[in-house]
């Protein structure tokens, strides 16, 4: 039996280790198209901040590790561009330009996601950040450039993690967006906290700007020429996004989802059963909502990626879903979020009502207590819980979890509020702010 | 309509408080025997390091804002002595030896708990922490005594935040008990781990050692005689446990339950309907096991005096139990539960099975990684998750309410393993450690 797999990332590397351990005979082939697999690509911002350390560092198992260690047939370089369903055939070219084909009986999809960079001319200048390659590039331009000021378009997660990584270096940095509104899925005021954040760092922020074009400035920089301003930089990142890597899928007549990503039932099958999708390049149901979702993490590449293995034979693990639960770091602050925004609530079809509350991250005397801010989002026809956003210098990235939690049980914010959390003074106050947030939305209800 | 209240800490302050919000032409009395009402008993122990704070400032509200501000008849240095149930009346004395009488149409016991120290030849010696006076007198005798050499009886939770704070004060410390397990209720292997931390910062811990008699040293000191040796110090705390301060209501004739708690049900009725009781003097039904338990802490304490408020003449708020989360630091370690222990779920008839894994508090190469140890238990016959244990110096305070959220919503560890909690390096590893201890776990079910 051939298990191949598409993709040597967080989910193929994971379905294709579970698999040698649940299969030790079975015949499993990684076709990865780069020369990297197994990194942690969410650590490249940290990595880049830090000259001293290679980014090669970040590389968790080599390929030739997979090979030795665990018989797996992991060619690296291995483009596939097509998928034959009818003689369970994958077919595609080498760096080399080599022709190549394998047949499968089990096919697993994880092609994970690509930079969606603005259709501008000149885009080809824009670094983008999203695989191990796009890394060393940057840590490359940076070094050798002598960067001294960067411009990032596009203001999302990526980008604000790289903003800090490059201030810690040193290297000033103009941020762009066209649009007018910073974190849009945020409420308006915590939206605000974290902008002024960035003000606090000396970050300049550009927001309503188009750019019409960027081209090689005459200092042999990077300008970018936009509607209202002319930017000069040493070196500009695009972070506008990604989008599925679904093209393969697509071409091969399977059921194609939500934002054009692979669309799978919860063990993780497409439409072809012989042929599973897993990490940033399918789709998920939403535990809220229970509808279809495309959001890429980690976690979830890592758990579907599992799923699959365990699923190559017989229906073992069925994937409950997603929360789309994350958190991310922008200089002294934490954003995260669970669940669903009071716009998207809107758009599932609830008649959802949020509230904002601002308390402290600890006891009021204790040091390091900072301000906490949580948004929390309820249905006013069902009571139910239905997401939550927060802010704050301290104590907010693992509290998002109690909220994952519960939106996974379908608690009711009154619900919520009944839990017992944990107290002590060193780590919050008798409430902890969820609790609170639950009490004051609660009475909106 | 009279609502009197016994007690003015937590449980009847918040019940007094909500009470006035909810039924403004209700006459309030709350009838406390000491002189201190509303203060953070929590941070004591944090208040008592620091010798520039004055104790008073943990009052969160004095007793006169309370009659200015709420018009809540609070009389302190009134000692209830009976409830007498056929004539709807309490009476006692005050402190200055007055008696008084008051009728009640609603009473709520809001009496809390009291130290209990071992009956001992020279116990009075001994100096408990409960109360803000006991608060007071520690941090009086630390300064007038000049003391150098405390000794504390107990290794609890509250032992060991005494120790610690006694330590900042370069104060050498050291720890006696007569059982030989320290922190019986951890895993071994996770109780040597905060037993390692103690002996680094130098805290000599006597264990197994039986304290024959206290005396007055010739010194001016303390002099503990125990079995196997004679300890001398400038101080000794008592901190052996607390037991709820339920008499009054025995005498009354109502229902006592598990630990001598006043029994109550879900709307924290006593035996009588029309007498209340909250905090840590009154019992409270486990979300786990659904059988009542006594588990004093501040939050439950809150939330129920508020639940009396809310259920003072109809049914509105019905509480749905405790989980027994709980978390306290001692130096660079914070140590957690929620939920069961083995021991105790073997005693609620569960077949329990644990397992304790260590991770990593964020992403290997983030600042500020420490190590986590996370023990989870779940029962093989059903598979549910019955609660868990974590120990480390970082990230653990908040990450045991994910746990906390589960047991409420009586999730099995296969469930516990499907939620999406937030990832991100500087917070994390991809699998958070409370995942992985149920990924764990999950295979020994």
């Amino acid at each position: 039996m051939n298990f191949v797999i598409i993709g040597g990332d967080a989910a193929g590397m994971s379905a294709a280790s579970r698999a040698r351990r649940m299969y030790p005979d079975l015949a499993i082939t990684v076709l990865e198209q780069s020369f990297d697999v197994s990194y942690s690509a969410c650590s490249m911002p940290y990595n880049i901040a830090d000259p001293d350390t290679p980014i090669d560092s970040l590389v968790v198992r080599t390929a030739q590790e997979f090979i030795d260690k665990q018989q797996i047939n992991l060619l690296t370089g291995h483009k596939v561009t097509a998928i034959h369903r009818d003689t369970r055939q994958v077919s595609g070219k080498t760096a080399d330009n080599e022709p190549f084909c394998f047949h499968y009986d089990k096919l697993l999809i994880a092609t994970g996601a690509r930079p969606t960079l603005p259709d501008l001319p000149g885009n080809e200048l824009l670094m983008p950040l999203k695989q191990l390659e796009h890394g060393r590039q940057i840590k490359d331009a940076i070094q050798k450039r002598g960067v001294q000021k960067a411009a990032i378009l596009g203001m999302g997660y990526i980008a604000l993690e790289m903003c800090e990584a490059l201030t810690d270096l040193d290297i000033q940095v103009s941020m762009v967006k066209p649009g007018s509104r910073f974190l849009p899925w945020l409420p308006r005021d915590m939206a605000q906290i974290v902008q002024d954040e960035l003000i606090r760092k000396k970050i300049a922020l550009h927001m309503g700007t188009d750019v019409q074009h960027i081209a090689t400035a005459d200092t042999g920089g990077v300008r970018m020429v936009c509607d209202t301003m002319i930017l000069d930089a040493d070196m500009v990142l695009g972070a506008t996004g990604v989008a599925p890597c679904s093209d393969l899928a697509k071409d091969a007549g399977l059921a194609i989802g939500v934002s054009e990503s692979i669309s799978v039932d919860p063990y993780l099958r497409t439409s072809d059963p012989d042929i599973f999708a897993a990490g940033d390049c399918g789709d998920a149901f939403h535990v809220v909502t229970n509808q279809k979702v495309w959001i890429p993490l980690a976690l979830r590449a890592n758990r579907a990626g599992w799923a699959v293995a365990d699923n190559l034979f017989a229906e073992n693990t069925l994937l409950q879903g997603v929360a789309g639960t994350a958190v991310f770091k922008v200089f002294d602050l934490a954003v995260a979020r669970s669940g669903l925004t009071v716009h998207q609530a809107k758009e599932a079809g609830f008649d959802p009502v949020e509230n904002l509350i601002q308390s402290l991250s600890r006891a009021k005397w204790q040091p390091g207590v900072a301000k906490i801010y949580v948004n929390m989002v309820g249905d006013r026809k069902t009571g139910k819980l239905l997401g939550a956003q927060a802010v704050g210098a301290d104590g907010v990235a693992h509290r998002i979890n109690a909220v994952a939690v519960a939106l996974h049980a379908g608690m009711s914010v009154a619900d919520f509020i009944q839990t017992d959390l944990a107290y002590a003074p060193p780590f919050g106050p008798t409430w902890d702010p969820f609790l609170t947030a639950a009490i004051q939305l609660n009475k909106k209800l």
